[in-house]
Parts: C-alpha cells; structure tokens; sequence
C-alpha cells in the first residue's frame, strides 16, 4: 500500500488519491474526450466474467495530467471476485495470467511460458510456436510488499505465502533443472514495513536484486481505491513499477526500472479507501439528493461550483485534524485478502511455469 | 465488536450508533442538562494522566433514553495510550485495574484482590484489612470475543493470548493450591466468530459456563465508536453483559446475567468508527464552514433543521448502497491493538491475583 | 495428540506408547496370529495407492490386549501424502471420504451424503439411491484439538482453518436452508490447550455440545506414532472418542459416545515419536548389527531376552531424568502439517455436503 | 538452525553434531586438559544464577580440533530460564547486555552503549567515562534466521517481532536525532528459509547491507545441542558469524566477516537435539547400567571400545534409513522460545540503546 497511502502518513498533500490509473483516467470530467499523452483502450467484458481495460500514459505530458508514471496499466474488474466461487477464480487465474504474459512480452522478457499467450490476442503480439534454440527459463523475483498484521495491508505477504519458489533448485542443480521442468528461476521476498525493519522496502529490494540478479521483478500490493465499489474485485497490472510519494524530490524509495536496472511489473487490488473520499462522495450525492428534493440553495451551488480538487481538500482539512489518515474498508476484508491471495498467486505460477 | 458492528452486518436500523455510554450520553443537546433515569459522575484527570467517568443507568427509562441495558459504565480516557510509553502503561494497568475490583466489589464478588481497593475510593465501598475467614478465590472465566485475522476486531482474541489461567492448576491440585498461592480460578476461552464456527457465541459460552461453574465473566472486545479521537485511547468497563442487536425479540445472542446467571463484566476499547458516522461528522463541519465563511444558505439551513437522527439516516441511506457496511480504522491499529492487549491483559492479573 | 502425549505429559507409565491401533496390533509377537477379541481386516493397495486396514476391537478382552477401546479403527496408509502432489491428494480425499460415510453409515448417521457411498464397498453396506422422504441434513461438530503455536500439534487447529461451517446459516435462514443445498448443520471449534484455557478440552466440548445438540462429534487430532515411517502419510479414523489417559480412575477428559451422548469419531494424523520409542528401536537394531558382525554376547543376549515392554521400561527410566518428555518430529513438519489440513478438511467436505 | 541442521538436511556427515562452542570443548576427553590453541575460561556462577563460560579458539589448529572457527564463544547458562519468573528474565537480561557490549568493545565498535559496560568486568576492558567527542550511534542490522512456521526454529523471526528498530528515524530526521536520544541506528530483517524465498539467507543479507550500510551484524538463530539439559536454557553469543556446511568447499552461505565485510556477531539458543543424538546418549547410559547391573560382556565391551565418533556413526547409520533426519524438542518449545525472544530482544536494546 505503496503510493496513495504513504502521502496520508507523511501528511504530504493528497495529489493521488487513487492508486488505480482507470480512476485517475476517470476522474477527468467529459469522459469521453481524449487527454493528450494518454491513452485508453476498453474490451467488452468477455464471457468469463471479467472486463479488462488498458490505460497508456505515453508521455510526460500524460504523467502530469494523471498523476502517474508513463507505462501501460491493464485493469481487470471482476465483481463475482468477492464470491467464494472456485470456479469463477480460475477464470481469473487463466485471464490475469494472460495479461502478465502479454505485459512480460511487451517488455521484451520471452520465456517458455510466452507459448501460452493466443495469437487472436488483442495486442496481436506474435506467439512463439516452440522453444526457441536459446531458451532459458525466465529468472523473477516477487516482492511482497505490507504488512503481514494488518489485514487490509497482508494482500502482498500472502501471495508470497502461497508462491512456489524455484530459484533455489536451480542453485542446487544446475539452472538445467528449472529449465528440464519447465519452471521460471522463482524467487520471492516479503521486505516488511520500515516500522519492523528500519529499512525502506526499495534498500532491501534493491540489494537483493544486485546479488541475485534477477530478469524482472513483480511486485504484489494492496492499493487504495477512490470507489468502493472496486474493493477487492479489480485487479491493476502495470510496467511502471512503483513510485511512492507525489513524485516531486525523494526517489529514495522508488521500485523502478530507472532505480533496479530491469523491468518492475506492479500487480495490486484496492482494499481501502482514504475516509475523506468516502466523505467526499458521500457529500456530493448528499448535495444531490437535497438538490432534487429541496430545489437548489447557496451551500449546495457553492458545493457543485467548486473545482473537485477544492472541494476535496476542503473535507481533507474538516477531517484530518480530528481523524488523522484513516482508511475505510470492508467488514469482511480478511476473507476477501486470503481468497484473493490464493487467486495472485495461482495466475503468477499460471504466467511463469510451462506446466 | 458485538453490537455497533452487528447491527451494521444485518442491515438494521442504525439505532445504536457508539458502543461507548458515555458518547450516547454526549449525543443528548444541552450536555449538562439531566436526563431521567441516567446518572453521570466525572472526576477530574488524575495525576497519573486517566480521566474516569461513570455513566449509570438507573432504570428503563434510562435504558430508553440511552439505548443501553440498565447498569453501570466505567469510561477511562487516557490520550498517552496511543503512546509506547511502558511507564504510562503501567499507571494505566494500575488504575483499570482498580476500576475492574470496583465494580466487582459493587456486584457482590470479593476476593483477596479486593484488599487491594484504597479506602478513599469515590464509591466509598470499605476494603477488608485481612483475608476473612471463608476466603476462596475468585473463579473468572475471561472471554475474547472477535477474530484474529481481522486487525481492528482481534483485541479481545489477543487480551486472551497474554492471559495467565489457573483454573487447571485447581483441576490438577486442588483449589487450595489457588488459595496459597492467591491466585484467581481463571479461565479463558476465544469462541471465535460466527462465520468460522457455524455457532452463537453466546451458545458457546453459556456451555462453557453451564460445565465449568465460575463466578463470573468477564468479556473483553473490540467496540465501535462515534469519534475518532476516543479510538485505542478509551477503555469502557460495565457490568451490563454483552447486548448485540437492538433489543427487540431475538436475545439468542446475548450474554447477560439474565441470560448466563452470573454477573456479566464488558471491558472494550473502541478501534473502529462506522463509515457514516465519519461522513456525518465531517458534513456537519462543513456546513458550519461553509456558514461562517460564506453566509447561510438553504441546504446548510435545511441540514442543520435536521435532527441528527435524521441527518445520519440520510447519510446512511447514501452511503450503504455502494459502500455496505464498512468501517474507519486508523492506519497504525496493528501497533496500538497489540499495545492495548498486554495493558489489558495485565490489569486483568492486578485485578484479580494476589501478588 | 492427547492419548500417548498427555500420558507422558504426566508422569504415568507409557503403557500406550502409539495412538495407532494399527501398530498396537503390531507390537504382537507372530503377527499373523489371532488375538481374542480383536479382528483384523487389510485390503490390498488400491490403485489409488492408498492401503486400508481395519482392526475392529469386539469386547473388553481386545480392548484390555490391545489397550484401546472397544469399536472400529480404519487406517489409510499412503506414503505419497508427503509429496506435494495435488492429484494424489484428491485421491486420498476421496478415499478418506467414503470411509468418513462408511463409518458414519455402521453407526446409523445416515444423510443424503450417504447415497455417494458404493455399493460394491467392502463392508456391504447397501447405499440408498435417493433421498429418503424423511431426509434432513446431518448436524455434525467438528473440534479441533491441539495446539496452534506448536507446529506438530496444529493439526486440528488447521483443519479447523479450512472448514467451511454452515450451521449459522440454519440459525439465520432455517434448517430448510442447508436441505435444499445439500449443506449439511456443520460446526466447529477449536478449544485450546489446557494451559491456554485452564479448561479441560471435555470441559468445553461438552458444554457446546449440550447447547448446540448435534448429532455427532468428529474430532481431529495430530497422533503418536511408534514407527518413524508412519509419520504424515497415515490416517486413522475410529469411532471410539477419545479417551486420554490409560483408562483407569479418572475419565474427566474423555471425548466419548458415553461422556457426550452422541457418537464420537476420531480423526488423527501422527506427527511425533516419542523418543524413548525412536532409542527402542535404534537399540534393537543396534543389537542386531552388532550380533551380525561380532558374534552374540553377553548384553545383546540380555537385552534380547527381556520382554519388550521390559526393554522399553529400561530405556524410559535413563531418558527421562535429564530429557523429561521429548517427542521426535521430521524437520519438514511444518509443510507436512499444513499440506494434510487441507486434505482433511476437503475430505470432511466431500463427505459431508452434496455437491 | 543453520549449521548442525543443514548437514543433516544435506545429508552430509555429521561431524558437527553440536553448535554450542562449549558442547564441542567438553567433547574431548579429559575434560581438564588442553587442547592446543583453544582456550577456555569459567566463572563461578553468579549471584544472578548465570555461569558465563569462555571457549577461545585462537588458529586453525584449534579450529579442525574444534569443528568450529577461530574466535570468541560466550556461553550463558541460566537453568532458571525455564521458569516464567520475570524478574530472574530481567537478570539474564542484563547479563546478556554486558556480554554483547563486551564482545562489540573486543571488536572495536564502541559506541555510547560502551559506557555501560562495568569496569570491574572480567577481560579488563577499560569503559568510556563520557561519550567521546567523535561520538556516533552504532549502526546494526540483527538478522531473525529461522523458520516462523516451525515452532523450535522460530526464535530468530519472533526476536524481530520484538525489535524496537530506529533506523527509519535517523533517515526521515538526520542521525542526530539517534544520536540526541541515545538510540542506535538499529534496522532488522527476518530473510525466511530458502524454501520459501529460493534465496539463500546470505545472498539476501548480503544485499541488504550493501545498500545499508551497517557497522555490525546480529545475527540470531536457533541452535541444535548435544545435551538435552541446555535446551532453552543456554545462551552462545559468538564474533564468528554463521558457518553452515562442514566448510569445504561452498562457502555461499556463510555470514562472516570476511564474506560482508563487518563484524558478525551471533547469538544463538538451543532448541532441538538430532535423534542421533539422543539415541547415543542412551545407549552409553544403558551400557553403563546393564554392566554395573548384570557384569561385563562382549557387546557392552565393544560398544565402549568404539570410539566415540564410530559409535555415533553406527547408530545413525542405523537411524537415517528409516528416520531421515529427525529433531528431539521438548514438548512445551513454542511457550520457551516465545518468553526467550522477549528476553533476548531486550537484551539487544539494553546493550544498544542509552536509555
């Protein structure tokens, strides 16, 4: 719960107040038009349930615009998520594969699993037939980012409980093992959180790369979310890494390709939601109602004439000095986070190993 | 987290919106007025940093009023909790320790431990000097309602975990082996939740009662609150039972005297705050701003014409829809739930051992 | 692990030195022989790879021989548990299921589960082909014994983790809720271990059962076994309860059909040696090498001629002053343990709900 | 549980059958003797009940006499560790705190906490009387090795549960503000086993404090023993890092000086004994007993005539086939490591904070 959260607790201002980029593409009024720099790509929602949709920032003028880094952002919503229903989940797991596949490809890390990726793929990226003279299997590390005894937090430790590492075989036999098995060179780490370590996760991270050498990274975290109703049923994948803090001075604790030297692929699910966008909403659709009912007033019309940026620092201020950064989340978040676990880490096994 | 929260889980009318007493004795306009059939006393902050106060409710008018069963309620606010000052835990370990043999004193229930109440105690109950003649050690049965792998609902579950039981030792040797060494017949047992037993926790405990026989029970639970400000900084202490739902018709979930036949003890530190409580505070705040700041207007009017049962239902109905019920928590509840159980857990042991 | 632990846990003789009837049918001198009042049952490896063997204690006089109580005791050998192989984990899930049934069927627990029982089973045991017209879901409790802090004890607390409960569904939409999913009235607890409630685990169960009345108990528990190899890959399943302790004097820990009123069955995987039974059989062994290679002498001719139960005796009384119970485990428990708590739990499920 | 339990793992010979410094020494026979380039100094125990016990090895010769590498083994004795006594853990406690400061001033990291250091203490090492002008906190990183799934070894993760690090401090306000409080710049890591990370523990220990920086290592860790009495009782603190492996050859997993860079120091507590181990124990006590019970004979001769190192050998050759590599834990583990790691976690900040 890298970006959206740590501005809360370092009280720097609330720019991000999504780690979702299909939010952040959203939040531009007009939906439809077009914002330079950036690009989006919509598929309907597929039979299995799940609608995926790409973001693109292109360039610096759209990273200013959205608030994010340029990279691609591919979003799978999948409300039936939050179901106990095994057999929805593995519709998931084969889906979110596909997309770490065909994001590991648009980046140029092609390994025995590419194979898998179908050719009436929407990003018409040509799949390999067989292995190639050259093959080797592809060497990744996980990080687990979080925090194991907060629950909306663990989303990250718990994928990594559940991940089959491999890396340590190929140690032990020779990198032909991995590669006779089909299996990737799988490594894993749960860095913990400064407070228990003292360390930023970005120092650890970086130090083990530099000793094992990984090809790409991928890193599992919880998000934050602007809309409740994409807690625990949306899946963000993107190429960019992972950027804490508002962008502007400290790169200290960045997970990114510019800072790790290979690709750093993020994949998260929003469990929370900032209190003062719950409150935030909640007044414009309060602004609403009155409206509709009542006819119009002074506070309502000043309320809707406000920017939204406004408007929402204004609630930001009303509540943090009695609230402190405070999150929102579902009563049932424990269940949603082991299930979802399960999920991640099914569709990374799905992605890497040739089984 | 039995009664905000459960209420919220089944879709009830809201009526009970605060675990605390003390804040639905706050909610009553004109705070010094009188209210029929509730008695409040303060004292005024000790030197050791506790403020105490007690909120009575005399009769059913009382417990009408208030939306509380009839009974005693002890509030200890002590802002330093929030702080991993070991020293300030102490002196609150030492004073919720007091407060917990008051009001077992006041129910009828002496032990040894009682020789520790100072006679200058406000409700002016005389201590023994010596242990009399028919002494036997108290038999208490501690109960850690919530679950584990929820963060803000594991205090009860964790309180259980630091809890040193004697009962077997007065299975294996005797309860004279207790008396000696005076130690309590203590007991303790972690029923779970619903969703992971199939079973009322109420019918758990009422079996566990019906088969061990202690004298009485003592409760400790994650609670609700209305302001953030009161979260892992208050502790509530009553000896009323446990009274989840709102009252009317299904009482299969309660544990009371009445339903138990022994005195019911309740010691719960608020951790979560309602969703909508929070938007409903911060709406009102913003009106107030936008008042002063920008002259009256219509919806401000209409919205402080509102009674504020009124004004919060409206939120509620706003807010459910997307969010269902869901809850604030401050970001660092893991630090201060696990601060807050070995508090807890070892005023329980002032509180009830002789040493 | 309450049989051959908690007698060591006490001082008292190690009379019952293995929790596996299978084994003390074993320590019989001329295996093939017939012990009065015992019978013994073995089905050839099936092509699941799973062996089966019954031994069924008829009358007091087995149970004093053999040192268990009266009634049935399957056992599934299946050495590739301890492989992470997930398909012949299904296998063994529907093996043990159809034993769980076939178990639940001799003691007149008949559900709508039943009707997957097949009729070409051994025990000819006809298998009903539809729902009878009185029908109604089996209202069975499971309790987890153990100890979650101590990995080789965990493995009813686990299972318990993975157990989907149903029985609130009934308190909530009626029984008519489980019947029409084919849901049996399922629930479960976990009691702790006596030092962390000062409860006898009897205690508690007792009281759950008397308050929530169902039909049956089925108990798992983490075994001792006698031999190294059976340790993680066998399963037994008895209808017998639990009855710790040698039997004599004091019954106040037992989890039987006698004490509860209802059928008890047992579930329990060993997971532990004790160590006087590893240096036993390494001093046996020893024997035999040296005898092989040195010729017969004076010790190895005592050691041999002294009964077993002699040797073992011997060997007790130089271990324990400076080792106090000690219990022997493989290093890999911990993966073992978590791997055959899902087993179980799915097994209980298959048995169980009709899906 | 590095170095005895890998070999096991590895299925290496045993030579290492013991991790205590002490064990090894009292190995040899007669017991007062020398041992070339070892030397070992006792105190008498002191009033705090602890017996603290050098083991020197000053070359190579004493290290391939001793199976161990060159430097200082501290190890603390305190039987009372046993006992849930808290005032005789605060003893240990400050014992233990005088020995890490010792052995840090003997490696020539002194720091503020130097002050403490008595200066009638046994190596006669002079104590700073004032903090030195040059002053500067003492920046370390202690590393949890172990395993937090497997009771026995999960000493080294629970330690950092308990840790108090300050290293973010110093990053998010300037060392001086370490400096000003009296704090180290303390930062911790709990790496995991390599069967989860598919790292080995020195490759990510390595990264971390090339990135970070530290002036020492802690590195703390479960032990095996040869003797089961000194089973959680028994403290080694040592300046030779972590050897795993018999040292021939690969040397990848050590954590030493040499392989990081600074000061490792370790600190470790027994918590299991191999089966070999304890089987052989026996066997020489039962040799002894039927000798002394029933005269002399040939097996008994010839058991004593092997020499120690055969003997062992024997009995695992006999052991392994059946057993593979097994531990001996005492049955109540999980409650003795959980009260260690507080006490040693203490012990670490009383040595390292100036408070």
């Amino acid at each position: 719960m890298e970006k959206a959260m740590m501005d809360d607790e370092r009280g720097k201002q609330l720019e991000v107040r999504t780690d979702l980029a299909l939010e952040a593409r959203e939040s531009f009024p007009g939906d439809g038009g077009e914002i330079a720099g950036v690009e989006l790509r919509e598929w309907d929602e597929k039979q299995n349930g799940v609608k995926v949709t790409e973001v693109v920032i292109k360039n610096q003028r759209g990273a200013e615009a959205m608030g994010k880094p340029v990279g691609t952002y591919l979003t799978l919503e999948a409300p039936r998520l939050s179901e106990k229903d095994e057999d929805f989940h593995k519709e998931v797991v084969e889906e979110l594969a596909g997309q770490i596949q065909k994001l590991m490809m648009k980046r140029g890390i092609l390994g025995r699993s590419a194979r898998k990726v179908c050719s009436e793929d929407e990003t018409k990226i040509a799949t390999r037939k067989s292995r190639p003279a050259d093959f080797r299997p592809v060497s990744a590390l996980v990080v687990g980012l979080g925090n194991m005894d907060a629950t909306p937090d663990s989303l990250g430790p718990r994928v990594l409980e559940n991940l089959q590492v491999t890396r340590h075989l190929s140690l032990e036999y020779g990198v032909e093992f991995c590669e006779r098995n089909g299996y990737p060179v799988l490594s894993g780490i749960t860095p913990g959180v400064m407070a228990q370590t003292g360390m930023e996760t970005a120092e650890i991270v970086k130090g083990v790369i530099k000793e094992t050498r990984p090809d790409m990274v991928l890193v599992v975290d919880a998000l934050a979310a602007r809309s409740a109703k994409r807690l625990g049923v949306t899946i963000q994948l993107s190429d960019t890494g992972i950027h804490p803090g508002s962008g502007v001075g400290n790169h200290r604790n960045s997970l990114t390709e510019e800072s790790l030297g290979i690709p750093v692929f993020a994949l998260g699910v929003p469990t929370v939601i900032g209190a003062a966008a719950v409150v935030h909403d909640t007044v414009g659709a309060l602004v609403e109602v009155l409206k509709r009912e009542h006819g119009t007033g002074e506070y309502g019309e000043y309320i809707s004439e406000m920017a939204p940026e406004e408007q929402y620092e204004l609630i930001r201020e009303i509540l943090e000095p009695e609230f402190g950064p405070m999150y929102v989340t579902p009563h049932d978040i424990d269940e949603r986070v082991k299930l979802l676990s399960y999920t991640i880490s099914e569709a990374i096994h799905e992605a890497l190993f040739d089984s």
